[in-house]
């Protein structure tokens, strides 16, 4: 048998690979499973939503660039965000901490303290967890929440909702997080708003809230980069996107730090926890989002970036796959996530 | 500031001093917070139980040793065992899995299918999860369940509800998991039936299900050994326990093996999955269970084991913290859980 190696397939791959294997299994009450920002399932008239994520040090922040109290709002705010971009409300979570004997406990005082601001602002109780031994610092969280309901179904912003004809929007701005990062790991100030953008992520709670009060029943949070991510649900949708560069929102300070990479950072730049939300050009054009492109029929790339006269835009430096440790997948038909 | 080290504290030091941080935290719909083997809060009329456990690479297995498809069952089974310990049913879980990028690709293709055995064998879905690169890995289970209700309450087998005076009783027999991987590490055979009892545990969910049915509302599970889980009972509920060394239940396979360290190996070694219930001794006879002690009023030692002769027994290499590398703290009043 051969043996393929993790770094061979990329994360995606793998996740892919592992799904495969857990398909058969279903269950009456499961709503929604693997591939999607979070799973949901039904508890007698409610519907619960689960995610997890792991921050890694050395993977997903460095020691000493990253402080310990923004770690730990990160850790939570991530999971957060997978919670907005189902359009649910957070509630309960529980927090693993791998750590090394000889490390110094104040650093965990620290990242308590910034995941509590982050449990305090958006509503989330700490309800347990875990402290293991591991050679290498890693926090991660699994946060539970609930949908909104309509009788006894849940209205939920899902992957796989999106239709031929459905115009793509975005919140906030995008590509600041990316920009952040790179300041950071060039010795910048924390006080840099950009930085700030990294290091703070401010999951879009609300905004998947009224998403769904808007009607709304397709989005993806941006996690992975734009490109990246309307791919997802492109690829769970079983259709295709076009994006139009000019209409991708990007910050002054974006702009003016980076004023030759801020499109190409705001369309593969990952981190930003906007939301993308895909539904008819009406409904999006009553909340407060840029709409940036159309859902097309399937073809052969996912997601598509056009230029002002309409030729195709590309990035050589595109998306990000971690277990790869280089570019991602984003412009074919093969990405997914569990 | 005091540089405190991890390794100077311990594992249950680190888990009381963060639990801390979080302790004003609350909310009206959480029943059990950071202290018990789950945590468990109201959804709508129901009441959902979560737990998580994460096993390390050369922390909780070594690689060579457990084989990939045994880890992927004991990963999900050390959480349904916790779910039992509240005596609720599991019913989704979500995965992650921290890989390096040179790991085999085919190792968790394996684990999966342990995984899948145990998730079948205790009706749970796995609904989701995560795939990170990390420097070694590991995986980590976050498992979400439901408490059997009367009306609008949950019935549970909590760890702060021990009294004077009850009776102190254990499911199945105890000291197999420990003797089974000191086999494993010196190279037994994975057919062995000690070995077998380390490498698929099997957790008492219909234990603590009929517990629940027999009006006990105290319990734990047996993972970190006999008299430490006891004395998480202890310290939570404000008492001590009294246990008798000649009613700790033993198989004879674990006499024969390790005729003079079978009693330490049952009272100390951990990973067993049994249940520990603490309830009146009327209830707990109608039980299959072996009654191994009392609850006393609060005293200087959490756990005290006598022999026939009502002297007291210890054992120097009793229990162990995974962070601290060594000895536990099983004989004092000050460990903790999240």
């Amino acid at each position: 048998m051969a043996r393929v190696k993790v770094s061979d397939i990329g994360e995606f791959g793998l996740i892919r690979r592992l799904a495969e294997k857990l398909s058969v299994q279903a269950s009456g009450d499961l709503i929604i499973g693997i591939g999607d920002d979070a799973a949901v399932w039904r508890v007698g008239g409610r519907a619960v939503i689960a995610t997890t994520d792991t921050l890694v040090q050395g993977v997903h922040f460095l020691a000493g660039v990253t402080p310990w109290r923004d770690l730990g709002w990160k850790a939570l705010a991530v999971n957060v965000s997978d919670v907005a971009a189902m359009g649910g409300s957070p509630a309960f979570a529980l927090v693993t901490l791998a750590v090394p004997p000889d490390a110094v406990v104040e650093s965990f005082d620290e990242l308590y303290v910034g995941l509590r601001e982050c449990a305090e602002a958006y509503g989330v109780t700490i309800a347990g967890g875990d402290v293991v031994r591991a050679p290498v610092f890693s926090v991660t969280v699994a946060l539970m929440g609930e949908a909104v309901m309509e009788g006894r179904e849940p209205l939920l912003l899902r992957r796989d909702a999106a239709k031929t004809g459905d115009a793509i929007a975005v919140t906030g701005v995008l590509g600041d997080s990316a920009a952040g990062l790179r300041r950071l790991t060039e010795g910048g100030s924390a006080v840099d708003a950009l930085v700030q953008k990294h290091l703070r992520p401010q999951p879009r709670l609300e905004s998947g809230r009224a998403a769904i009060e808007a009607g709304i029943r397709c989005g993806i949070d941006v996690s992975d980069g734009l490109l990246q991510d309307v791919g997802h649900i492109c690829e769970a949708s079983g259709v295709s996107a076009v994006l139009r560069a000019q209409d991708v929102p990007v910050s002054d300070a974006l702009r003016a730090a980076y004023p030759d990479e801020a499109l190409m950072l705001a369309c593969t730049g990952g981190e930003d926890y906007e939301l993308v939300l895909v539904g008819t050009r009406e409904r999006l054009e009553g909340l407060d989002v840029s709409v940036i492109g159309e859902i097309v029929p399937e073809a052969e790339t996912l997601a598509q970036l056009l230029d002002k006269s309409g030729e195709p835009l590309t990035f050589p430096e595109a998306g990000w796959d971690h277990l790869r440790g280089g570019k991602s997948e984003n412009g074919n038909r093969k990405s997914g996530k569990a």
